[in-house]
């Protein structure tokens, strides 16, 4: 049986890009990336999401600073904002003079941030397939007003997270991720080896960080996460959202 | 420029299986999907989410019962429960002795659902990159407390979507999507263009089903989602999901 493929082995291989050379990437190119990535699934085809562009040096460094000054957004030839989108949902209701009660809920807003990730994801696979390095943006949460503002979102939209996009200059290393089995589970959820597993990828993580020479006080990846999330973040995170018109209620 | 590849022309053909053949999905083939698909991009490298396999008959005949009686669920060789996981990183907490209470946000229940989505997006693609038909099931949202239980989920786990993988029987025709100027935006979103994608794509959808000979009053997109979403769904959601641990405040 068949267990190979091109996408399998762009998958294997991936690692996120954060640095590019000059050379620009055409409108051509980037269009192949955004057309195809558009036919990821979407539930019930809703398609709740939409994606900015953004190629302009001012606002690429006015994003940079409002993701928490990674330089590499503002490097990057192209920037992509993946949004959740409910705005042409609420649309169709106001042309058909129906409610919009529906869409302030938990369900809807995980929904449209499902739909922009499977979007996110299946845009990025698609555009390292024809060679572009990229990296992936949480930091659009920080300030989801501001960001909304600086894009010109309308109201229940949001981005959920951005995307650096170039022709790859470096390319490091592969990090290890957790073993497989560690993440998949047969027939039902065994949480029984998860101390196990998390010892082993601490050693992993370790190794790796040896082997690149890189030593790091963060290379336990428990001891990271403990310490990264033992207070809350982006606090201001629900009620921004609700400013912007999603209510996850 | 090159702006063709397997992974291009995969997506851009890619359509939703919901009939299967009898040949068994091997576990070889499966795993390959399952590997390539978890080196997804993952926040901070935080790996958020599991996936539990199910290919136990009963099991999957609970499954199919408990998302809204979706026969493919029961009759795919393969289904896979994607799943929202903050548990590991709660009990690196507690080997750490570190609080736990930054696990309660909106910010890191949006994280562990994107960094499901992400995982199950790559896990779908690298499946039908090996010539497997996928269909991705939210109806894992229907009943969140007894998906859990069936799956032995621990807390602060819930499945996002369920996704059913076998060999295609039949290949359905693909639907038309948005237009990709209707969901892409060039440096900021423009709402102007919105009632002309919305009345394109209303004749779009309803050509295609024309083409299929198969009449529906539920052709027109607008129309559609105005009915569908007016009144709220899932409502228990925010509060079963509490229940299973993850609180978005």
């Amino acid at each position: 049986m068949k267990c190979e493929s091109e996408t399998v082995q762009l998958l294997e291989n991936r690692v996120s890009i954060r640095s590019y050379s000059d050379e620009r990437v055409s409108d051509e190119t980037l269009e192949a990336a955004l057309r195809a990535g558009c036919r990821a699934p979407t539930s019930s085809n809703i398609q709740a999401y939409s994606v900015v562009v953004v190629r302009d040096a001012e606002r690429k460094q006015k994003l940079a600073a409002l993701t928490g000054n990674q330089e590499h957004v503002a490097a990057a030839p192209v920037f992509l904002a993946v949004c959740a989108d409910l705005s042409r949902i609420a649309r169709a209701s106001e042309i058909h003079d129906r409610s919009t009660e529906g869409l302030g809920t938990m369900e809807m807003g995980l929904t449209a941030v499902v739909d922009a990730s499977l979007a996110g994801m299946a845009i990025m696979l698609a555009a390292e397939s024809i060679g572009l390095g990229c990296v992936m943006i949480g930091g659009v949460r920080n300030l989801p007003l501001e960001t909304a503002e600086c894009l010109g979102l309308p109201p229940r939209a949001f981005a959920v997270f951005g995307m650096c996009l170039g022709w790859p200059k470096a390319r490091p290393a592969q990090k290890p991720r957790f073993p497989v089995e560690g993440v998949v589970h047969a027939e039902r959820y065994d949480a029984s080896g998860c101390d196990r597993v998390l010892l082993r990828y601490d050693g992993m993580l370790s190794d790796h960080y040896d082997a690149q020479n890189r030593p790091t006080d963060r290379a336990s990846w428990t001891r990271r996460v403990a310490d990264d999330f033992s207070l809350p973040r982006r606090t201001h995170l629900r009620e921004s959202l609700r400013t912007l018109g999603l209510d996850f209620s």
